[in-house]
């Protein structure tokens, strides 16, 4: 486009894209991603860009829906399309994180209660051990009242993915959470299990005991995810 | 009608009446109503009507079944059909909230716990922010002793309505809730997120830590609802 | 069928056992019914008859597989059809029951908690009212040691009849429950009513506050139930 | 194979089969298995070998891809196929059971907080009186540290076997169980109420009051099972 100020960093391998489709409508399918959530990749081509659906519901986003914008989250051709309001959280998380080529921001509804309680979220099981560690909670008010408390400037993008840290999940307080990951089907598997193990972890505080948690020398990403993303995406596809 | 002693307020756009029937179904595919809830609107013609389902199940309703009402709940034009015994909880909220434009009433499930305990229902998410002040409980038993608890006149709809004030939702003990919006979209994304809410609330009350809810500078309405709307509707009418 | 020692009741009419297997697939549809649960109606030609499907799970049987017993829970005409072993349950709640014409024994979910705890189930919501008064439960070991806790003979069924006295329900401890009522659509809603307001208390008891159980003043029958079974049949029939 | 040094015990029954590849789908459909669990049969001809899909989800496990090992877990003629990192778990279980002819591994869900809390698991209603004891917890740091907390060889599980003893259930800490029967249809009823059994003890722990669990004199297996295999093989098969 003649008259775009940031220049485009070229096409991407439809594969790719059809993978982020697929990530956005299995997340919806399993309900981490409600009617708002997004899901995101770095271009591969320049880690500078990074790739996101214009603001649609996740289950119906489609290949023709998702746009590029820059690590301030400007768009590179906007064509009147509307944006997600928070978009900052990604592009913010891709600069803070060159190891970060893929991002979910969702109200996963079993972690809102434990961004409100300081109930620390660990992973119990295996498959979460990616939450080894406490994952951090961010309180937005920190970066002054916010009416909505929605990230919608770099300013708080920023504060979030400092909160992040190194780790691959933040709990916003009173909103949601921000998972992270090298590639698009790792996020969805951290996503997903993010709220598998807190409705777990939920579970088990309820028994009063204390809990055994994956101990640091016990944690291992999962070496193929070839198997769950194919039944994942065959069951999220579905009639679409 | 000529022996109808109620004028209509006359036709409504059919897009309106379409997102009623919506509403009615969305509400039902969410288990917010069961087999007996009513979602209406307030007529856009004369404030002093307001249009409402004849007797049938949320999920089976269509346009044809749509009936109008005066705030009396008196049917304008009734021919032969059977209307919902608590119409009147209509009525009388329009009549106490001129800036109320639809009402839903449900046996929203996980709202019942909290009408019975004096629990506090207030917002923990910010998509549940219009929660932000306490949800107020409406004891029936204060307009006299009703077999089934429910509200069969105008009397008890009145009460209702005065114990709802200016607030977007009221408990009613041991039966369900009210909850109003200037629009129809606005109190179908109310009715809803009343019910996550209150998922979300038990989970953080078993933690049995100090809760942070929303706080009142931190509450604000969702801006556009277009988004939710069209994965909703187009969830909940397939098949339809 | 000239070998059979017990004659018929004569036919039933097609509406009546059509509803039968709704009720069935409806329990089915919702849960409260698992693998084996059964639901049954008193023959309306003779008191002293009752019908009810051959052993098969509840979400696949069709009006071929009702078959009809005396109270003893003799079967009128087996021709070889396997039997519920635990038919006695009904024969014996016809026996004690003349005002009940309908019979349901399922493994509601959320009933088995209450059946085992001695925590008291009673309504909390109007819907529920039917059980305005404490469940009563059943102690199966009252009458002997019982491999697998099931009703197989009529000392035990009329063991469980005497427990559930003029009642809707009883609680069978670590098995399920029993609901009775004037009618088949009646005796659907209470089955998965009582299912609704268990899992409701459930949850109500984990705030851990005094609760407002529905008063003795307040409980009413539901007047009418088409609607509620309009959209019900409608669901649970969907590609029968 | 000419180069395959573990002879085959030869074709098995397609009926068995059927019913192999059925029980992955039920338990996918009834969500005990996640999209990595396994279901295993012991080969009817020769007591040495196992029959388990290669390493693929379990909704989407058809006949071909059943293959064969022998009970150190090597494949019989692997063509090139994945295996399930894990099957060790099947291998041990039938070298140290000869009664054993079917094994399921899942991540059920609500077994997980039971394995972390050392709350007891034992049987609360009598369709899961096969756990009439309290299930052991296996824990893999007693055969040292292993990231991941997967058993991938043959050490492990050897001591997860021991761990079993002759009971049906096993809990893995922090990771899933083990449920062994004599036959497939019987070890997929006991891996889907071993899931149902611990929901349910979880509400029932919630009441904070004593728990009749269902006693050892109580305990018996159902006798038949073609009821509930028929429902549940119609559900999970349904579109495959």
């Amino acid at each position: 486009m003649a008259d775009s100020p940031i220049p485009s960093a070229g096409p991407v391998d439809a594969a790719l894209i059809d993978d982020l489709v697929a990530a956005s409508r299995i997340l919806a399918h399993h309900r981490v991603l409600d009617a708002w959530g997004h899901v995101s990749i770095r271009h591969p081509a320049n880690p500078e860009r990074y790739l996101l659906s214009r603001a649609r519901a996740p289950a119906l986003v489609s290949a023709e829906d998702i746009m590029e914008f820059d690590l301030d989250s400007n768009p590179v051709d906007q064509r009147g399309r509307r944006m997600f309001l928070e978009r900052f959280i990604h592009g913010q998380a891709y600069r803070a994180r060159p190891d970060v080529n893929a991002v979910v921001h969702s109200h996963s509804p079993t972690m809102i209660p434990f961004s409100v309680t300081g109930e620390p979220m660990k992973a119990i099981s295996h498959i979460a051990s990616f939450m080894v560690k406490e994952v951090p909670v961010w309180e937005i008010r920190d970066v002054g009242i916010t009416q909505g408390l929605l990230v919608t400037n770099n300013t708080q993008g920023h504060s979030l993915a400092k909160t992040l840290g190194d780790g691959p999940v933040a709990l916003m307080r009173g909103h949601g959470n921000l998972v992270v990951a090298p590639d698009i089907r790792r996020v969805v598997h951290r996503a997903l299990y993010t709220e598998v193990n807190a409705q777990q972890l939920a579970t088990a505080l309820s028994f009063r005991r204390p809990i055994t948690f994956v101990a640091p020398d016990e944690s291992q990403d999962p070496k193929r995810l070839d198997d769950s993303w194919e039944v994942w995406k065959s069951e999220a596809m579905k009639g679409a």
